[in-house]
């Protein structure tokens, strides 16, 4: 321990553990910065001495695009794997294929060669449980029977779903984004990213689609990814050993997650800019980017739409939008922003109930209840007994020729010789009206049932849900319209751009700007929201009505509450998350904010060199700070330094092992030259290696407006005040968040302990 | 001047021309955010008084998304008016419309109902100059009359741009994308981006792509855009009077410009993001967007290319690329990054030449001069006659059935009846080697003529020349691979995905391949190019060989020097700009850069309360320094605080013109309460409203990487150096820019004042 004293002596590692966080700690990016400069550093001047030393130089300098390659290739094939997973056991609930019960309907029915894609329902080899047990495929008691063997099914998935779940990782509940927000902005949560969630949510989170529930799989994706990415993090020591680089794979891969979610690789990279990451360098982006691409194609090659397509929701729309349409799309974007507030309102009081009354401790029950509801529920309706993301897919479809859906039924004009793909706005027959009710009464149902069941212990994704609510909302408005311009095509609105025989309305467009209407509400995305919608479409022709729902929605619901949901979970949770979005725009100052308050005891403080071992390990053990500054002496208290606790206890208990004459009386001292002592007193203790000799300072006259700011930008754990060199108090990140907690008159002391 | 002495009042603006710069100064980041901040608290409180005031401070909310859709509309505008300008003076230089001497060529044909588009070349309304001037169309003294009369017209259009260029703007030469990346960085240059430049900009930018130079428009619309945000914004005192605001809309309108060039929103706004702009907050990324896409579509409605399309280049490819294809599309790759090497360091070489040299004194002549010979040598061959984005345009394309390019002249089988889109491929015919020599020979004349022409007096993009440089390698790589598939459709290589009677190569995607490569290498963009070219081709099916090419180039680039084009732009203008990408990795420490440096004589600094207004006044005139730490006293340099020059300057000013007793032996005082001065002494001068409290410190034993995030991160001016409390010394932008030039082994002396 006979220490130069310099700053770099901690790199050298003489102690196992320097470096690392505990659990519920907040990392301190800078140092974590220079860290990683520290370690290109040598890795650099090494690799001048050998060729072996130059290859392990490229190899390190390979190993960010190693890891993106491996975690885009792993997150593409767990997403495929997820959607063949589902869409098998989807279609269990309702039946089985004879030839091969792992057969989907569809697989099912495209083996067995002799049908044809209409014939798809009566395919010979795919068989209704009513069928296949007794015989019957049509009457009351094969419904009834069918009906039972669904609510079956989707109990049984449930039931092991949540068990899996609550036995084996209970962190791979929920959709996982709020609190990878508050991991990626420097918080440590051990396990969250780790292993056994990653098994533990993949395979839960195909239970918990096929139940049949109302969520989606979009978000619990984004936290598979980002467990792919903690993973292969942690096998290059670059990335294991630094939590600041880790969390740069950790933004590229929620990249590659949205990226397989929707098909969408740049919508992806901009989700995990705008919506996820905290410290997102450019070169992150371009990792991202090539991240969120392999993903993508990983996807594609395993194909399990059987379309070739890499989106989610493929459509294509053969007719303009016209200026007049502009009005429903800003109606749709004021639903959407409307619905994003209920549902953030009602499911943040629902959760809050849950955290604190009896209702949270039965959370099996509580899956077993919900789940049964909807089933019961949801089958009698086609339009919640298919999949969501089927019926997504079906309202934004426009209507074809060959279309043999019910909202397409349509009264066709027998003298009609127009081509297939620009059929003229034509009045809507009686499968249309009855598509109408069951579509009003399924909007309302997976409105109400999914403030239930987004937060529940599960995994459970909420754009899926919010988009459907919206194409629900936006097909039926388009209907609408579509059948007034057709009715009353002499009306002065339409009588511009809507002739009669004239293609003018389409409904599937409103079912689209809808859905981004209602995700806007709910998450308050805005670029990455367009983008991913412009990618689903593939054209520039339609992002207007998309930017101008998209826009409205985020003022309305902005106008209730600047939080979206993953803010607010990340609120009800209490996570320490310094937003970046926010404004703090209080005229308090830091001396406001520091500790110790007015009457609080005086800080906790070391001195440079008249302590004993003893005294420090007394404070260490009184207190429970995470570092302690470093002053010449109490009477002048000018500030040296910052200690961490971790440190200086490492620190203690090797000296004490390993070198002779310190004991308790020794004295501690942290300048270079030990202090003069009496004769006889043992021999003193050094410790400059374990003293940052650059902490960071404001004064008591800061605003604390830059005080926030400087916490943000440059990721700062703690911030010490001094007024002209001599130390006043200390401000934590926790401080921070108190303190903006407290002038958003909200309970300061929610914010959990970092 | 009776200050109550908080940080506030100098918002209340007391004196004139408090928070302004001087020109070539750079902004203090933090310090603009805090001015805003105050502002709006003002507002908001405000609103709550009275309806009208409420009414206002919605406008005020409004006004960003106001001057987001101004800057679109009139960017929009202006590029449509120059493209119409362009087209009609290009075609100017061959020949003049007889029905009307403002039409195109192609508009001139297309009023005259008579011909078809095949017949285009035919059309009688359109005359050849020698048609017109000595009714001859063909020979050889019609071709030398027609010859004369392009460099005629060449040369005068040249002529007229330098000359407009010199006269009225000088700031309106070369493409201004470094000006504008220091300027956002934080930079002041006054009428860089001013109504003159504006003006002369567009108009000289019309004239001299009309002259055929080997220059692009695109990087200068990007400053023509710039220079209406910078319009716009000037009209909101908002932003007007708040240099860090005035930079978010310059991100955006930089972003619009983008958006315009090539029809590529998402583009724009990435390559903002990426390549141009400094602070860039979610809030401003939405609003970019936003202009970006009112940008396109204004350009849409005024649709200057006549097909109703968004974007420059649209290609649309029937065949999908195979893997194989992956190694010339990576030769590709490396091609472009040697072809940036190259540009870079010969361009930089040439400017650093005409900048120390004569050359630089005849900036006409040279213009005169290289548009001569670019019109000589370019006349003769058809790929350089041509502008170069409608030769990029027909590189880009894939030859289909109807094509009657030279380049799809291939023989045909006779007995062919496919469908016109996919055609097999088939062996060269004449033509194409006709045009693989001419192409050739443009590629080494366009190489060397855009290294001398990048960088004169006039305006000059860089992007389509570039791209050109690219395309036809790219084009000639594509020919070469499908002549070689066809004949040798055995080769193990060509075997599995290329039969005979396949449609397997697209020579166009090669040229787009080529292009994406050499842009890459020249400007080092990563995400925003492919994003662009991605927007070009509007399908995520070529991504993959784009990216793979954008990533080879980039690395081949990369390790021959870091810099792209605009940074050594940048650096040879000595513009103090601190680039993000840059990473700083040595191990020096705050002390080794801040002033003064040993043997230096002492820091100027004030005391508190012990200097009199002729001392201070005395210390201003002789030095130059932007501002002065104020300690306690000279003994125990403390530190207290931070006073500007200038505003010093006008508080004594103010003082003595307003403040009864203020004599130059009066003692200046930071403090709240007066010194305790004898009694006869003079009226003290309290200057407490000048001095900001809360300055920015660091101690001596900071690591110079952590000093240069922080003034990355929060754009600071200046740092103070401390050790507990005690001054040392001061760090300045300028002071870092210097150190890390030395470190990177440059002439410090060549940084720019600030």
């Amino acid at each position: 321990m006979s220490g130069s004293g310099n700053l770099m002596d901690f790199l050298d590692e003489p102690f196992p553990d320097v470096g690392t966080y505990e659990d519920f700690h907040t990392i301190d990016w800078l140092r974590e910065k220079s860290r990683d400069t520290d370690r290109h550093r040598k890795i650099t001047s090494k690799s001048k001495e050998s060729i072996w030393e130059f290859i392990k130089s490229l190899l390190d300098a390979w190993s960010g695009w190693v890891v993106m390659l491996l975690i885009g290739l792993l997150a593409g094939t767990l997403a495929g794997v997820i959607d063949l997973a589902v869409d098998w056991m989807t279609d269990l609930k309702e039946g089985v294929c004879l030839s091969a019960f792992w057969y989907s309907h569809e697989q099912c029915c495209w083996t067995s060669n002799e049908t044809t894609f209409e014939d798809r329902d009566k395919c010979p080899l795919w068989q209704k449980w009513s069928e296949l047990l007794v015989n019957q495929s049509e009457g009351a008691s094969a419904y009834i029977l069918n009906y039972l063997m669904y609510i079956l099914w989707a109990l049984l998935f449930a039931f092991l779903a949540v068990s899996l779940v609550r036995v084996f990782a209970p962190y791979a509940c929920g959709s996982g984004i709020p609190e990878i927000k508050t991991i990626l902005s420097g918080f440590i949560i051990r396990g969250y990213l780790g292993k056994w969630t990653l098994l533990i949510k993949t395979v839960t989170l195909v239970l918990v689609v096929s139940s049949g529930l109302s969520l989606g799989k979009e978000g619990p994706l984004v936290h598979v990814a980002c467990c792919c990415g903690n993973f292969f993090s942690s096998l290059f020591s670059k990335y294991s050993k630094n939590e600041g680089k880790r969390r740069e794979v950790l933004s590229a891969a929620a990249a590659a997650g949205v990226s397989v979610a929707f098909g969408a690789p740049i919508g992806g990279v901009l989700f995990s800019l705008e919506e996820v990451s905290y410290y997102f360098p450019l070169k992150t982006l371009w990792r991202s980017f090539f991240a969120a691409l392999v993903a993508a194609f990983t996807l594609r090659s395993i194909n399990p739409f059987g379309n070739s397509r890499l989106v989610l929701f493929y459509v294509e729309y053969h007719t303009p939008w016209y200026m007049a349409e502009l009005f429903p799309f800003i109606l749709l974007g004021v639903f959407g922003g409307l619905w994003g507030t209920l549902f953030i309102r009602c499911n943040i009081a629902w959760c809050r109930r849950r955290k604190t009354t009896k209702l949270g401790k039965y959370p099996v029950l509580e899956v077993i209840a919900v789940t049964a509801i909807t089933a019961i529920v949801a089958y009698p309706n086609p339009y919640t007994r298919r999949s969501t993301s089927e019926l997504i897919s079906e309202l934004f479809n426009d209507c074809g020729a060959l279309e043999s859906s019910q909202l397409c039924d349509y009264i066709n004009d027998p003298n009609m010789t127009r081509p297939v793909d620009d059929i003229p706005d034509r009045p809507a027959g009686v499968g249309v009206y009855t598509a109408m009710w069951q579509l009003a009464l399924a909007l309302i149902f997976k409105i109400i049932i999914t403030i239930f069941t987004f937060g529940m212990k599960i995994p459970s994704g909420l754009f899926i849900p919010s988009m459907a609510v919206g194409a629900m909302a936006g097909r039926m408005v388009g209907i609408g319209v579509e059948q007034l311009a057709y009715h009353h095509h002499d009306w002065i609105i339409f009588r511009n751009w809507c002739r009669p025989g004239a293609d003018c309305v389409t409904p599937g467009l409103y079912a689209m700007v809808g859905a981004a209407a209602c995700l806007g509400g709910v998450t308050r995305m805005t670029v990455s929201l367009v983008v991913i919608m412009f990618e689903l479409t593939g054209g520039l022709e339609y992002i207007v009505p998309l930017m101008a729902a998209a826009v409205t929605s985020k003022w309305v619901a902005d106008a209730f509450g600047k939080e979206g949901i993953y803010e607010a979970h990340i609120h009800l949770n209490g996570y320490p998350f310094l937003d970046v979005k926010d404004e703090f725009t209080h005229r308090t100052l830091a001396t406001d904010v520091m500790r110790p308050r007015r009457g609080e005891p005086p800080l906790s403080v070391l001195t440079q060199d008249s302590m004993t071992v003893e005294d420090v390990e007394t404070l260490i053990k009184e207190t429970d700070y995470n570092g302690f500054p470093v002053v010449v002496s109490r009477d002048s208290e000018r500030l040296i330094g910052f200690a961490q606790r971790r440190e200086l206890i490492l620190a203690i208990k090797n000296a004490r092992q390993r070198q002779e004459g310190i004991v308790s009386d020794s004295v501690m001292y942290f300048t270079e030259e030990p202090p003069e002592l009496p004769a006889n007193s043992p021999q003193p203790l050094k410790l400059r290696r374990v003293l940052n000799l650059s902490p960071f300072t404001v004064t008591d006259h800061t605003p604390m407006e830059t005080v926030v700011d400087i916490f943000r930008k440059l990721g700062l754990r703690q911030c010490l005040v001094t007024r002209s060199g001599r130390l006043l108090g200390i401000i934590t990140k926790k401080d921070v968040l108190r303190h903006m907690a407290q002038m958003a008159n909200q309970d300061p002391e929610s914010i959990m302990f970092n």
